[in-house]
């Protein structure tokens, strides 16, 4: 390791911060996107639970929900999805080696979440019936990765 | 639970996607924070190591990284942190009460960090020399937070 000065204090606290999920070569580029992931589950399970009536619709915080959704969909993930950090490569993933193999459409499936999402956005503030309405699309863009890119649990 | 016509289906794959991590009132809330940090912890590694010289300085990947960071300290992160979640009142968290507590300054911390990553977002693609000018200042929002608001582990 080359030291820089000044900044050696930020660079030991990341590097104690790295050391936790370190232990192979893709951990933590696989731990960031199962992050992300979580992220978008509780996002969206939040939406769900309003479009069910299992809590109450309140617009505002629908908009914020659908608004935090179309950010992530913006993220650049390309460095989370690295070669060989597959299952069938790799242990602690659930993604399948199909999502790299020539002629797989998963751009064409996350741009499906992405325009789901921006939807979402357009759909969430205005009423119950509209968020409702974005729900199904929503949701199954979600599917559509995970069926064809996930291992079952 | 109420249903809805209509989006049964994203329904269903919510509700499995949710039961994995939803054991206890907050457990989502905590997962999907640790998720974000998770994704932070990844970004900022990689351009640490760019500033450290373990890996290649790379503009334009490293103008990608100061990009997501930005977008990340975007998002609304409320719902993130649910008074009653943190480790006094709940498992699996090391998020002190120190951060709702009256007179706590988690959002003068928080905003730090933006405000560091904003400066990151517009060094990190300039050179190697400006990437690492801006690296003491993020890392250090890092610790700000982590200092006063989370356990040792």
């Amino acid at each position: 390791m080359r030291l820089i000065h000044g900044f050696g204090v930020a660079v030991a606290i990341i590097a104690a911060a790295g050391a936790a999920f370190a232990a192979s070569e893709y951990e933590g580029a696989i731990k960031a996107r199962q992050g992300l992931m979580r992220l978008n589950a509780f996002t969206i399970g939040q939406m769900a639970a309003m479009a069910k009536g299992e809590t109450p619709y309140d617009a505002a915080a629908a908009q914020t929900l659908a608004d935090n959704m179309v950010m992530l969909t913006k993220l650049d993930t390309g460095a989370l999805w690295p070669a060989g950090s597959d299952n069938a490569a790799t242990e602690g993933t659930n993604a399948l080696p199909a999502a790299w193999a020539e002629g797989s459409d998963i751009g064409a499936k996350y741009m499906a979440w992405s325009d789901a999402s921006v939807a979402m956005q357009a759909a969430a503030g205005k009423d119950l019936a509209s968020l409702q309405g974005a729900m199904e699309a929503l949701g199954g863009s979600c599917g559509g990765c995970h069926k064809a890119f996930r291992a079952s649990q």
